[in-house]
């Protein structure tokens, strides 16, 4: 697994060196709250997956020229904006081991930086003068904002199917980064087919990504993970370790769950027998081997791909995934 | 001033009785939350002024298709979309004599319906297909943000300067306008030396529009107005007639202005002492007296266009502005 690590690394080394760069340049930051915000938040060990695979998606796809690394940061400053005004919206205290951005600004700069980025984002897709990609953005956009919607709507819900949490899921992670992934194939022209072969790709990557994320805050050690685990549950997100249990667990069980749910403040030992019973009713297992299900679709996507080691570094991105601790 | 009221009414009726029923239809409200906090402030009592000179601007230009009202709402979920954000950030209470809606909805679901809204403007934008139109747009939308930014850190500052106000209403208001008119005339395909009257058009109008804004927060009758008078001044923000009276005070006068001015909770006698000093320096006959020259600039950018009723209307939307009363 470290391995795996690595071996990613440092075949993007380069890309990522000039990701950030172009994460910087782009933020011109005459208002000084915006570069304080902003930068806390976007250089606060994010893992620029989005702009990543944005840039090695064009690559694949045979584009070759010079605006790939500026248009990636649309993905990360969206993503960005996303996470201001959700931790906002949550409540969230720690963010990657960090006090979260509006616990130091304060709600008005939160709020204001959040929809500068937002802004930021579609004014560099703008200067695409591509429709295709401007198309793309916009659509991930709005549903990125609907999910966000839903999820506060859903907060708490004991009865959110696991249906409506892949809708959401799909929403809130997966469009984003299928978006970048399908820009990538759009910049450099490529064919219809291998358009949507890497908007497969990005889609399938984003639900396993999401899974991933949903498993660590049951499963992670807090200390690697940068946050307390059980955040979600706390912020009253349920996802699909717990709505699993919740569906196959016995009427006893499941009312002992239901109540710790609806507790407003959820305790260090309710949380623990939280874990039990998502262990016992096989919640953690059944997430990971449809997290395995998503990389794998993922990975299959780009057989429509010659061989080459950008597709290997996708591959490895992928895999990585399944593996990752934080 | 009534009658020049009812004669833009009579005129625009089926215009905006057709805005209307396109900023309902392209709100999909498929989340309820969504449809009640927008419709909440989308129909609180807004004046729909942003559409409707979208609207005027294209058919002068000789817009005659179906896709105008559409594009207009644009300009009016933009606008919420920052009422939204800008009451929350600015802590306000009252719109249009009616609670704010994050007293209503909280916090959370205020944010995200912005977003939203700001999202779903942008769909609307790209749905175009018109790079032109859609590169206005955005800018506009970086323009407003980074207005607002600029306003959240010149909150209180008694050194704000004339030309740094004006620099801010643009931003905040001046921009979105203009890009409406702008808009309209690029829907319509019209010749680059109208694009750019009408863009002149409503930057004036929206520098008069906001200059105005600002005298009733000192001169309104605040029945009429649907809030208290001095709520600028109460959230921190300086406008152009008392940053024109501290400018023209005398030391004693200016110190009295800027003791009340960094008072956390301005009374009822503090403001008046600070409208009697905004007299005394003549800071509502000068700001009146700029809000009628950018009036009298947006007429004669109209020039440039045959008489018709479309201008006569347009002209008369100029007048109106410096005649309102809310």
């Amino acid at each position: 697994m470290k391995n795996l690590k690595r071996r990613i690394l440092e075949a993007v080394s380069n890309d990522l060196e000039a990701i950030e760069k172009a994460l910087t340049q782009n933020l011109e930051p005459y208002l000084s709250i915006v570069s304080h915000v902003a930068e806390y938040i976007i250089f606060g060990g994010g893992k620029r997956i989005r702009p990543l695979v944005m840039v090695l998606s064009a690559r694949m796809c045979g584009y070759n020229g010079n605006n790939d690394k500026t248009l990636s940061i649309v993905f990360e400053y969206l993503h960005t904006a996303t996470l201001l005004h959700d931790d906002l919206v949550d409540g969230a205290e720690v963010r990657r081991g960090n006090p979260v951005a509006h616990s130091i600004w304060g709600n008005p700069a939160t709020v204001l930086v959040g929809d500068f980025l937002l802004a930021r984002s579609i004014n560099i897709a703008a200067q695409t003068g591509l429709m295709p990609i401007i198309d793309v953005i916009s659509r991930a956009t709005a549903q990125m904002s609907e999910g966000e919607i839903y999820q506060l709507l859903h907060r708490g819900d004991i009865a959110l199917s696991e249906e409506q949490y892949m809708e959401l899921i799909e929403r809130k992670t997966a469009y984003l980064i299928q978006a970048a992934c399908q820009t990538g194939a759009l910049l450099a022209c490529a064919h219809e087919d291998r358009v949507q072969a890497m908007a497969q790709y990005g889609n399938h990557l984003g639900y396993a990504f999401q899974l991933v994320d949903d498993l660590l805050d049951y499963t992670a050690d807090a200390k690697v993970l940068g946050k307390a685990i059980g955040t979600d549950l706390k912020e009253g997100k349920l996802t699909l370790p717990l709505i699993y249990a919740l569906n196959h667990a016995g009427s006893e069980d499941r009312s002992k769950m239901e109540t710790i749910i609806g507790d407003d403040e959820l305790k260090a030992t309710e949380f623990n027998t939280i874990v039990d019973l998502v262990n016992k009713y096989d919640g953690i297992e059944y997430t990971r081997k449809l997290a395995k299900r998503h990389v794998n679709s993922a990975k299959e996507a780009l057989h429509l791909f010659d061989n080459s080691n950008t597709r290997t570094i996708l591959e490895d991105l992928a895999d990585y995934v399944l593996t990752r601790q934080m």
